[in-house]
Parts: C-alpha cells; structure tokens; sequence
C-alpha cells in the first residue's frame, strides 16, 4: 500500500520512521507547508536504512492534483494542524483516495468538511489514534454495560507542564458519559502520559491502564488504520469503528480454544 | 428468582450474604454436609435483615429429590466440593433446575457427570466465577486479536503461604495459549489476589489488572450467571459465554453516544 | 508486657485479635463503654486460640484506679472514641502507664489533656498507626529534601461511601506542605485504602504506595509502638518520632552489607 | 563548578544535554575515543542554547594531563566504557580532580584501579547513578529493619529485547539479601524501565515504585553526585554513601512541621 505523510513535525517525524519500518505500507512522500528539507530523504534524515523513495515536498510546490498524479498513493495520513486538509482534500475526494486523519480539535467547519470528503472517499478521523486507547474505550464501554453498578474514575497523568485535561481522557469521559469535571488530572515532572479507567466493583476492582512510552504509538496506530480502512465502504470512520469487528466474538471465540 | 446454596465455608457464606442483599434472588435454603448450625437461619446467623426463608438443612435430612420438592428453587448454586453435585445432579437433571458450579478442579469423571446434566438442564461451570477475571479473559483475547504482535506477561500477587500458581492465573494463560511457566507469581503478606496481563506494544503499554477485596466477589459473579442462564439453551455454559453477548456491539456502539 | 484495650468496635475487635496473636505482648482486658458482652473471653469471642486472659469489662464496673489495680498493665492501648481517655488519663498518669492512643480528630481541649498526661508518662499519639503510612511519611520528606525541584501529588482511593478527604491523605499533605486541596480522590466500589505519594523528575518517576487490605493493619503498628514506647522518656510520642531511629543509618547501613 | 564528560553514546549525549541546560556546572569539553565530531561544540551538535564552551574531543589528540591543563575542570563524568578511566585516571589522581563514574560491571582489577585513585582525589563509582532507585535502596534497608517479618519481592520490567535480569534488580536484592533468583522479570514491548519494591505485610502492602521514562535520568543523577562529592574527603563513594546524610534526619524532622 502507497502512502503519503503531511506534516513532519515531532508527531510526524516519529510516525514516519514507523512507516518506514513497516513492511505493509511504502512511504511514497512526505509534505510540509515550508521549503525545509525540500527534496531530501527521509529515510536518510531518520537515519533508517530503507529503499522507500520518502521525499520531502512543500505544498507550495505542487497543487495537490498534480502530486497525487506525479506520485501516487492509496492512503494520506494527515499529522499537520486543522488547515491540511484544505490543501489536499479535494484531490483526495475526486481521486478517490483515503484519509487518515489524527488532527484533534478539528473546527465544525472542518467536521462537516470531511463528512463532504466522505461522500466520495474513505476518511478516518482520529484525535488519539493509538490503538491501546481505542481498544480501552471500546472495552469500558462492555464493561459497563455488564456491570453498570459499578463506580467509573477516570485518572490521567501527564507531564507538569501540559496545561489541561487530557484530550484523551475528555473522550474516555465522553465515551462512559460521564462528567469531564470528575476526571482526575495528576501533572508530575516529565510523565509521557498515563490513563487509567477504574471500576469499582463492592468487593473487586478492575483497573484498564494505558501508559505511553513515545510518540511512535501513533504510528502503530495508523498502521492499523491503513490496514482495515481500505476493506470499509467509502464514508467516515472512527478508530473504534474500525476495531469493532474485533469485538464481534460470535461464540466460535470459546470454540477456538 | 428462588435459589438454593450447596456449601456453607468461608466463601459459601460470603456468597449468602451477597444473595440475601441482593433484590434479584431470592435465597430457599442453604446445603451442608454436616448437622452443624441445622435449621438456623441464614439471615440471622449472618447479621443480615431480610425476609428470605434461607434455613439451613444436611444433606442427610433429605434425598434431594424431597428437598426440591418441598423447597423448590429454580437454580442450584454450588460452592461445596467435588462431590456436592452428585447429591443433587439426579435431582436437578430430572426437575430442570439449573446449575451454576463454581468448584474448581473438578476431576475429568465429574466433567462428564455435569456434561450428562446438561442434557437435559442449563449448567454453568466456572471455577472462577468473578465478573472482573471473567471480562478481563475476553478482553485480553480480544487485544491479542487486534495486535497479534504484543508481548504479553500474566503477572499474580497473593498472600505468602498460598502454594501454587493461581488457578485463574492458569485459565488466563491458558485462555491466551501462553505458557504456564511464564507467569509471574508474586507472594508476600496478606495479599488478597492481583491478576494483571500486560500487553508490551513496541512504544505503549496496556495493563489490564483485577484486584480482589474479598469472596462476596464471587456472590457477584454468581448473581451475575443467575440472570443470564435461565434465558440460555439447556446444555453447559462457561462465564465467558455468559458475557460473549455484551461483547457483540455491532456498529450501534457507537451511535448510543 | 501486659496492655489493656479500650474499645472495642470493628477496629477494636481486629486489634485485639492481633494482639491475642502476638507472643510480645499479653491481653490482660478489654473495655467497652456498655455492658454487651460483659465478663466474656475475648480470645472465645474471636474465635482464637490463646492462654490470655482477655475478659471484657465494661467502664460503668470499676473506676479506672481500680481496674488498673486489679488487673495492672503496662499499656493501654485506645480504640475507643475521643471520650474514652477521660476515663483512664489521670489513674494512667498517677500510675505511670503508658497510653497508645490511635483515636483521630481529637478536639484542642484534648490534645492539650494529652500533654498533660505526658508530664507524668509515656504518650503515643497517632490517629493512622500503620507503619506502611507512618514510614511513608518519612521517607517522602526525605525525597523531598534531596530532590526538592520534584512535583509531588498525594492519590487517595477509598469506598465510594467515604465522604471525605481521608486524614491519612490530609497527614501527608500536612507532612510535605503541600495544599489538601490538590489531593486526587478516587472513590469507587469497596476499595479499602490506597495511598499514592507520586514523585515527578524530569526523566524518571518514583511512586511510594500503601494499600490497606484490613483493619488488622493498625494491630501491627500498635505493636511497633508498644514495643518502642516503653525505652521512650516520659512524653508525647509521634509513631514517626518512634520509627526515625531507624532512619538514622549512619554510614554504618552500608558497612553492613 | 567545571565538569569534563568522557563518553559520547547515547547515555553520553542525554548527560550532555542534562549538563548543558543545568545552571549549576559548565560543561567544558567532551572527550570520545574516536575523531567523529571533532571539535564540533556540543550545544550546536544538541541543539541547545549555552554559551558553554563544550567542545568535543579525541583521547588521540592530547594526553590526559594536557588536556587537563588547558582546559581544567573539577570533576570529569564518565560515561565511556570500562577501560575510559584508563585514560585519563593517573592524571585526575595527580591534580585532585574529582571523577564520577558511571561505568556498569568494572572488572576486580578496574575496582582496584579506583580505589588506588581514591587515594589522592574524590571517586563516586555507581552503575546505576539515578537518584530515583538510590533512593528506593535506601528506603528499602530501612524498611525491612523496620519490619523484618514482612516479604518482600522485586519486579523488574523492561523491553523485550533486554537479555538478564536488570543490574539494577540484581543490585537491590544484594542491598536487601534477597537471592537473585527470585527477582520476577517482566519483558514487554517498549517499556524503559521499571523496578517495583514490593512489601508484604499481613494486613497491608507497601510499594516502592521507579519508573525510568528516558536516559536523561542519569544526568540528574550525576548532578546530585557532582553537588555532593567535592564537600566529602578524599575516597571512594558511591551514591547511596552520599544521599544518606539526608536519612540522618534527627529529632529535628518533626520540629520542621
């Protein structure tokens, strides 16, 4: 599978090196807004031995018809900021080709803009596209349909300097309805980040627990995405949208084993 | 729902004491061996204010085909030992009163003994009859699915003098074709019971952990199979299979949101 | 060395077991403000096998004078309420007997009727007298010292039904001059106690976690205090005034090793 | 205070960066055994803005004693391999410049080699130099003085692909006369490092819980020795050695509050 990169910040930086070490996608070019490190490799920049050809363009360099036509891939993975998709979302939406999205805070406007990409092509919108924290959502969620008696806390740990609630605990809390305000937030030194779902049970506990270690478990996350969007019908999708059919046991699960 | 309790030790009677509270099952009678605290009531002996009958009969005041007779219960609960079932199987087969076993390490011949039961009435078997172990078995099946390339660890806690390694800790690795050996098995003090089963994802990590706070866990997880077995086909259920259903979430997951 | 008991609630009752299992000190009585269970044998009530004495007596029976010479010890030990001391203070003053007491939230007027028993004899005063919480408090102010540029937060996780703040996480506050405000509490289920004092550097986090599993707990540290009080002078004692001896390592701590 | 690093692999150049950025010494140079990157200025080469002078050179361009001439600092920090001290140790020992080694597993006679130094000048040799689990160390003895009869256990995790048990884990249980067999080792994906100091008492549980999060750890380590060694004597010191003036907390301890 061809993939394309916009974005090539630290995020972006970590999930191309990633890409590049994966077998399942061929990193055909990366994209930023400046002419920094125009037309070199990255491979090279990275320092990671791979044949993928991963030049660095500027989007002033190309429209987007034309890179896309010079170049072209299945699947564009969006870490830029809210206004990339402007860039390349019609030559995406014409050209049929897929959308890996992981911006977070995306405006209304944008929203809808995706839902019109939508109509034609296949987009994946994901502010935490990690797959641990798709997974914990999705199974929170079970967790408290069999037992909603239970008392939910949602505890997230970050680094002392970042200044609010966790965006991904903002979504857990969405996702078990409960209050944001009840989150507890522990800001401490240089934690990576720590999310923890806990079940309180009269006489057990359960605690689902997700730890980051670098910013690498984006790309893993995309990876997965990149390997199921394909198989879905054109639309908008969510990483838990995607991870669902996983949880779709049937009762051959026992018999498996 | 009118239920009868086989076992009356330190876990039996924690068990009774989670059904008199509960508003769901109604607690007939509870089975010993012996004559010991005969005709008692249970919710007397226990401290606890309820309106169930609950006295306490031997099984050699009556064959059990005369106790169900008088008492009649639709569920069968069993915390004795290996051989409480065969006072009671006959009868339970022959009435279509359910069965729900937490004994653990039946014997392969009373495997087959509650095999002939199923038959002709619901049976559940779990030697671990808890909610949290139960889910979080799933679960870890689940995410081993999703991301076939984690390293997983099965890590157990308990108090110093327990001998072995945990039974659950055992269905856990069994249930993730992980080898026995593997297991990390912790022991100091008055450790109740810590099951933890770590994912390791190359840049994150996902801890999925139960912490026991006492054996009123398994009156929980008995309530639990009482609610779902009797809407069940006759025949032999696990836990798990119990649980499967909260599992499938379609794609209605996520529009509940 | 012969001890009393004063109270004689839950608390009490998980105290006095562990005393009655201890071969370092004797069980010489207990006393309750009512006359329940009058004159009978504690180890019998309990269930324990012991050669102790133990009998039950209640405070409307004898003075405090009288009692202490009926049936002398060398402790009293008070699990009672924030009245119990009344009882007892000036016959333990006039007698020079040792009082552990472990009652928390004492008001001003009593505190200073504290101080002035300990004109006259040995006081132990500590309203949560485990040694895990106790030592903890130690070794946090000590971190704090030789890393004050760390961010500390204080994690407390109690049973859903706990109102409040817990004055053991107010204590470790108190101790590290840190605001009760920013403690985290977690409530949920049936969770017994959980402290957290969480240590963030820069490039590596250090946790200090207590985890209560019964009230047995204060038992132990009731007998660290007793077997450390009477080698006290007269005075009001803290249990961390009575563990930092073994702080004072010396350089000899790495000698021995 | 002027500090010289020998060492420039991946440690080496996270202690840089921590050295750089730290107020409290100057970096002067940094010595590698190889000419790569020579004399390109460290803070350049990092990126980090610092007017110190940091150039980096070859052990083949001057003798140690040159080197030490032209460029006098008080402490070299060493980060190299075990021969490194070979270099530059006859000339530290001649001119009393202090050394910090870093250096894991020395053979007998390097150990020898150093205590010959420590005759003349100030040595702190300590393979794991973060203050994190020097702290724990300590605690740790001082814990099980406090409460011999607990259990303790000692988990250790870290990323698949480490080989042993961690030097780190091996360290504690010799602190602690722990057999090193009995170290539980978890190995998993990504994670740093983790090193749990777990206590068992009967009725509760104490955890003493490190968490690496990057090598940067290490330089906070060495700044803590370089802030303690030059007020020691002529010797050989190692971490803990150091820290424990801050355990001799006396009577004053409680006064502060």
């Amino acid at each position: 599978m061809k993939v394309g990169l916009i974005g090539f910040g630290k995020t972006g930086k970590a999930v191309a090196s990633v890409l590049l070490q994966s077998t399942e996608v061929n990193l055909q070019w990366v994209l930023r807004k400046t002419h920094v490190l125009e037309h070199r490799s990255v491979p090279e920049f990275l320092g990671i031995d791979s044949h993928e050809p991963g030049l660095i363009y500027s989007i002033e360099e190309y429209p987007a018809q034309d890179l896309l036509k010079r170049l072209p891939v299945d699947l564009i993975i969006d870490f830029s900021s809210q206004e990339g998709i402007l860039y390349y979302g019609e030559a995406a939406r014409e050209m049929g080709v897929a959308v890996v999205s992981a911006i977070s805070a995306y405006p209304p406007e944008r929203i809808s803009y995706l839902q019109y990409l939508a109509e034609k092509t296949r987009v994946v919108c994901s502010p935490n596209i990690t797959i641990g924290i798709n997974f914990l959502i999705i199974a929170a969620k079970i967790l408290k349909k069999i037992a909603p008696y239970t008392d939910i806390e949602i505890i997230e740990e970050h680094f002392k300097a970042k200044p609010e609630i966790s965006g991904t605990a903002k979504k857990i809390a969405q996702a078990l309805t409960l209050p944001e305000d009840d989150i507890k937030v522990v800001r401490a030194g240089g934690i990576i980040g720590v999310h923890e779902i806990l079940f309180g049970f009269p006489y057990q506990t359960v605690r689902l627990r997700h730890e980051s270690i670098s910013r690498e478990a984006f790309g893993n996350g995309v990876l997965f995405a990149a390997q199921h969007i394909l198989e879905r019908e054109v639309g908008l999708h969510s990483m838990e949208d995607l991870m669902l059919p996983y949880f779709d046991t049937g009762s051959s699960c026992l018999e498996d084993e």
